[in-house]
């Protein structure tokens, strides 16, 4: 019943447009009655994308059964990837809703409000389960946005492709950027880092020299080579 | 007259609520037509947010205006802060206008959009002034996703707090960490990266050495890495 409704009404968004399709017409089509559709949907908006709270159940039982991995970063990007898994399954349907959400500002706004909803379940996981500094949740919140981020750049790539190529390796690849950054494989635990001031025999800059074990997450060195420079951070914005 | 029909707005949202204030209403407590309100605001909602606009193009100025920066990560930065400054600038209304959109849906949508308006900004920037790389459009969202996240984390926590603290230093403090791990201050040309695979005397881990100049942005480090460890990415996700 749901996902036939959520078909009459994909099939009349397409034919008429979505301002000028009612639910009245999507339950004729559909035949059933008025009060059904909205028994599966809140409103018309939430039928054209009918797969996101499933995929946030999804995503949420993902991440709890791996509250325990050593590397969260991994697992909100792994959680990420259950996203782009929904919209490969149905290439066709995902670039038709992605031309007509193009062109409907409502269904924009909703589509970020959904996303914002993914954000936010992964930047919780980064919070309850990432290394507790001071600024926890600051830092679980620029992760979760960039895995998105990451996330939707692949996705919009495929869809502006109309669909063509392996979505989940375009994923992989963007996400690779924010593991690689911010992710803690490895183990965080294991983490050494020093870090020695020096000068290159060629050239005229000042260097740094820094040893960690592999492994090590970036931010860890980072923060090893600021501390060991004092008031001269070696990518910092002064 | 802008912000007088601005004012009596938000007036009346506070005294009546904002579903319960119509256009007519704030342009009788302003002494205007009807027809005055549409020509400053294409909506109720635009009038709970009437500086985003200038903001926008505030933005916009002190982007074109630092184009040539060696330091784009640096600029998008210093840009977000003068969103800061313009909440920081009126602290009471910020305040009451934070506790109103909590409680209005309506008015979360449209603050998201807004928020996806100044992330585009800044990622465009990125993409046309930062490092000509084939991953140019990801790098660049996914760093102007991460600014606008710290931006807002600091000012969510000054809003919480009533307003209350420095809101400017609050925002430097958490947009440091975008800087220290993304920005290129320094200068990206000059650096050199080094890597030595090793293993260290006390302890059971292989380790990396890298040497660096003073300066190098740590993702052209961690592309070093993972270009001398082929499959082996120091911090990566595998």
């Amino acid at each position: 019943m749901r996902e036939a409704l959520a078909e009459a009404a994909f099939e009349l968004f397409l034919e008429r447009g979505f301002e000028r399709t009612t639910v009245d017409d999507i339950v004729a089509r559909a035949g059933v009655g008025r009060r059904s559709f909205f028994r599966y949907f809140p409103s018309k908006e939430d039928a054209v994308f009918p797969d996101h709270e499933g995929c946030l159940v999804e995503m949420t039982a993902y991440l709890e059964a791996n509250a325990g991995s050593p590397d969260p970063v991994g697992t909100v990007c792994d959680a990420a990837g259950i996203v782009m898994r929904m919209y490969a399954a149905k290439p066709d349907f995902s670039v038709q809703r992605y031309r007509l959400t193009r062109e409907v500002p409502g269904l924009r706004t909703y589509e970020l409000s959904v996303v914002r909803r993914y954000e936010r379940t992964l930047a919780n996981h980064l919070r309850d389960h990432g290394p507790e500094t001071a600024d926890g949740s600051l830092r679980a919140e620029v992760i979760a946005s960039a895995v998105v981020a990451a996330h939707n750049n692949a996705l919009r790539s495929w869809l502006r492709a109309g669909g063509e190529g392996n979505a989940e390796a375009a994923a992989d690849h963007a996400l690779s950027l924010v593991r690689d950054v911010w992710g803690t494989a490895g183990g965080a635990g294991a983490a050494a880092v020093g870090v020695l001031p020096g000068r290159l025999p060629e050239g005229d800059g000042e260097v740094v020299i820094m040893v960690a074990r592999k492994g090590t997450p970036v931010w860890r060195v980072v923060r090893g080579i600021e501390s060991a420079l004092g008031a001269s951070p070696v990518a910092g914005g002064a």
